[in-house]
């Protein structure tokens, strides 16, 4: 049975075996061969084929590392329990709605008022489309998902320090930076200052298309016109009937545009995590974790804080308390564990793990970032500046405003992302009381929509640092962390395999926990079979 | 009461004076400082205010323009009537779904077979963030909108011509194209060959943007690296646990994608009409026909077939037949007329308007067009290939795949809007039988996806010059004919006056119906109020 699990060559392998046997040249030819296929390389859980006898395995957490493996695990004929210090599924899956409490540590209990249907999204709000993972068991446990929208060309991007202070539209921005940067390049481009990176004729064709690319005049000149307002927007639009000649719109003059820095804010559209299409659930990121759940209904026990964590030759032992009914501390006993506690929280439980694995656990930092979420009583932004979903980004410490992608001209009200933290902002943030966080982004937040004071309703926060059960939003690597100590982190100690965001090379996304307790549960797998 | 109905001095006739009177420098501050509202400009249907005593309006058309202006003439007094050439509203707003039977010109009768819940859109299938004026009556209406993707990073773009025919992913051309220009612009810049342009103090900027934006390494080359992949995407994608590192992938060369013409097709998610966020309604963009119908039943009488439209000093009388139940022509008559009759169709209807109006009307040809949609058995596309809605193009006739923007992950059946021709095509496709666009559309749409054969259901198409009430797409302005004939096609010409997206400035989109059918009837209703 073992050749069932036997890991097939992977397309990397394959590349790297043509490349060095048959050169690049061969080498590319055969990946371009292979363009049909996605590139994603995601096929499915593994299969776990193969009598596990009965083996037992005790997953701590109820995030989607340990849904995942849990899932897999008792489809594959495993007896397995999760263990959740929560008193709901889902971990950092996470939507906060009205009716809903919150503790963070320093005490503060929070209240949410949103209205029904609306929410914040503490943790993850958005599923890109290569991470098939997360959507395979969204496809499984039928959770409907909709569009989440990164890049608005008619929202916002801000600085306090250009503009005076003025939010210039995406649009303005992203179609000047472009419009000149391939004006600029036509210039080189005619004045030979290409001629030994370009053929003559490639030149021409290189002119040709920025042209089209850029919006450029005839003269490649990237200025007010109606090619550039085909991007940007018209001052004043093409309309009907007799009063419908368009003005055109004026651009951002190139020094301003560069010194202004907002250039900085254009891009997130094309990266390869948050470029189209993107995916986030209907009701809510937590909807996830609901469905995880009650798919999971009777294995997971709910208010169990654990405290230590044995193995020896013949199984590992879990002390926990109940937090909910109190009494003596219990214990749980099967022959294998996964461990997806965030190595932050983990890193304070007595484990008995090798040192290399301890030394992971201990030297991993996690990130500081805060979330805010505002409710407004009319959708302004949707009524007024004519924005619906999407981001817009500002230098303020609030970082950006992310509008609702779903109920779209609905009308009534909304909740804005108002804040989403990072770095040191993040630490000034964590700082606050829920109520001064709101304050603060709504002082930030009104330097965009003036509308913001007169609307804002009531508000709710999360400042991961202060979340008892994670102490941070993310495992924190930084490249010389990872080379040290990453394999030690996902290594199969005697009985114990950890599993979560922070085992994976895509941290603090989804993906990253479901894609680590697949090849967790592969490895272990291999090892029962291997008995 | 005709104070209420003076236009306002537009922003653009304001910032003109500002101009003229203070220089272009406090223009363009000017500008800045409205920065805060809606460029657009759309204020809401004109407030049509005074005493109409009963004036009487007759409408030709039950399109958008038409029921536009009957709703709005209706709520301001007015006796309205619509005369509708088909059994239904909405006109060239249409979908097609199961159990839909279609004739066009030459006989051909299509019986559409769709599953439930799926459809084509023959004629407008989005609507732009800012078409503020179509999206007013989805609102008024209660017509559900979801997002429509345009740009899908993850979609092809495919030329017979280059990479020996096999499509490439939109996210490698756009990153790979995006790149060699910051690269291109950035080794330009440090050989000092843009020191007249750009200032030494900027050009330091410019490097530093280019790098971001363009994906550029530290020597602010394009190639192989983290940079590009986490723009263009992994070869292999970053994973879980011990089976992760990514390995990245390999750029197309500069001068294949130059010489492959595929930067052509990159373009359409950065112009203005295509821009984010864009919307279709729930169900096809036929739910706004279909809702503005209800709203204005009894007013509209369908089967009546226009065959003459007269005017005297004292009303307008219309010669109809009625094509259900037949009989003697029958007439109706109003003190005003609004004609929404296609210029192609009117062109062949008796009317008494002046020698100008009928010359634009006789002058202004219409486009054609064709779409096809095919029915597949499975959603290939996202379960093969990971594309969730947007558009793939190609240089084929057919032009486009458009991908459904409904339904998501929702497995089954699912339209693929399979040509969407324009131009010399768009002429070979509208000479073929309905039978024969799809086996053309199937042809194409295979060298893309190899399962569409396997796949194929059921398909359906329109040619758009073989719509007997249209007789092609919309009205197709050139510069020259615009500056002899538009400001006649859309003057009001005694009791009788045009509308519809051929009367506008945004041809063939359905804000043109929409806007020109405002300036119609406000202008209208200043006549009747001046008496």
């Amino acid at each position: 049975m073992a050749d069932e699990i036997r890991p097939v060559m992977s397309r990397r392998d394959m590349f790297s075996l043509i490349g060095a046997l048959a050169g690049s040249a061969v080498m590319y030819e055969a990946m371009s061969s292979l363009a049909y296929a996605g590139e994603a390389g995601y096929a499915g859980p593994p299969k776990l084929s193969g009598d596990v006898k009965g083996a037992t395995v005790l997953i701590l957490g109820s995030g989607l590392a340990g849904m995942t493996s849990a899932y897999e695990l008792r489809k594959a004929g495993y007896k397995v329990k999760i263990l959740e210090y929560q008193d709901r599924p889902g971990g950092r899956n996470w939507s906060l709605h009205g009716g809903d409490t919150y503790t963070e540590l320093g005490g503060f209990t929070q209240h949410v008022a949103f209205d029904k249907g609306l929410y914040l999204n503490p943790g993850p709000w958005r599923i890109p489309y290569h991470h098939q993972g997360i959507l395979h068991y969204c496809k499984l446990l039928n959770v409907p998902l909709e569009p989440f929208v990164q890049s608005n060309y008619n929202a916002y991007v801000h600085s306090t320090k250009a503009f005076g202070g003025k939010p210039q539209r995406f649009r303005h921005v992203q179609a000047d930076y472009q419009g000149y940067v391939a004006e600029l390049l036509a210039k080189s481009t005619r004045q030979t200052a290409l001629d030994q990176a370009v053929t003559k004729e490639d030149q021409e064709i290189l002119l040709q298309s920025l042209r089209s690319w850029g919006a450029l005049d005839k003269n490649y000149e990237y200025k007010l016109g109606e090619a550039s307002s085909e991007r940007r927007g018209y001052e004043s639009d093409p309309g009907g009937g007799l009063t419908s000649v368009p003005t055109p719109s004026q651009p951002i003059g190139l020094q301003d545009l560069l010194h202004s820095g907002l250039w900085r804010s254009i891009g997130a559209g094309s990266g390869y995590e948050t470029q189209q299409s993107l995916f986030q659930p209907v009701g809510g990121m937590g909807a996830i974790g609901k469905a995880f759940g009650a798919e999971l209904k009777g294995v997971i026990q709910y208010n169990a804080k654990v405290t230590d964590i044995r193995q020896d030759a013949h199984g590992v032992t879990v002390t926990y308390h109940d937090t909910k009914t109190g009494g003596a501390p219990r214990q749980a006993t099967a022959d294998w564990c996964i461990c997806t506690i965030p190595a932050s929280v983990l890193s304070q439980i007595p484990i008995t793990v090798g040192a290399p694995m301890k030394a992971a656990i201990d030297n991993l930092s996690y990130g500081a970032s805060a979330k805010v979420g505002l409710q407004f009583k009319r959708r302004f932004w949707e009524e007024d500046d004519n924005i619906y979903g999407g981001i817009t980004y500002t230098d303020q410490p609030n970082s950006l405003l992310g509008y609702p992608n779903h109920g779209y001209f609905g009308g009534g009200k909304g909740v804005i992302l108002g804040a989403y933290t990072f770095g040191p902002a993040a630490y000034a943030f964590s700082s606050l009381s829920p109520q001064e966080r709101i304050e603060k982004s709504l002082e930030y937040g009104a330097n965009i929509h003036p509308q913001y004071r007169r609307e804002f309703d009531t508000g709710a926060s999360v400042a991961w640092h202060r979340v008892p059960w994670t102490l941070g939003c993310a495992g924190s690597w930084t490249e010389a962390l990872r080379a040290r100590h990453y394999d030690d982190l996902c290594a199969l100690d005697g009985r114990i395999m950890l599993a979560g965001e922070h085992a994976s090379r895509i941290p603090a996304w989804q993906e990253g926990a479901v894609l680590s307790a697949l090849d967790a549960i592969r490895r272990l797998h291999q090892r029962v079979l291997a008995g």
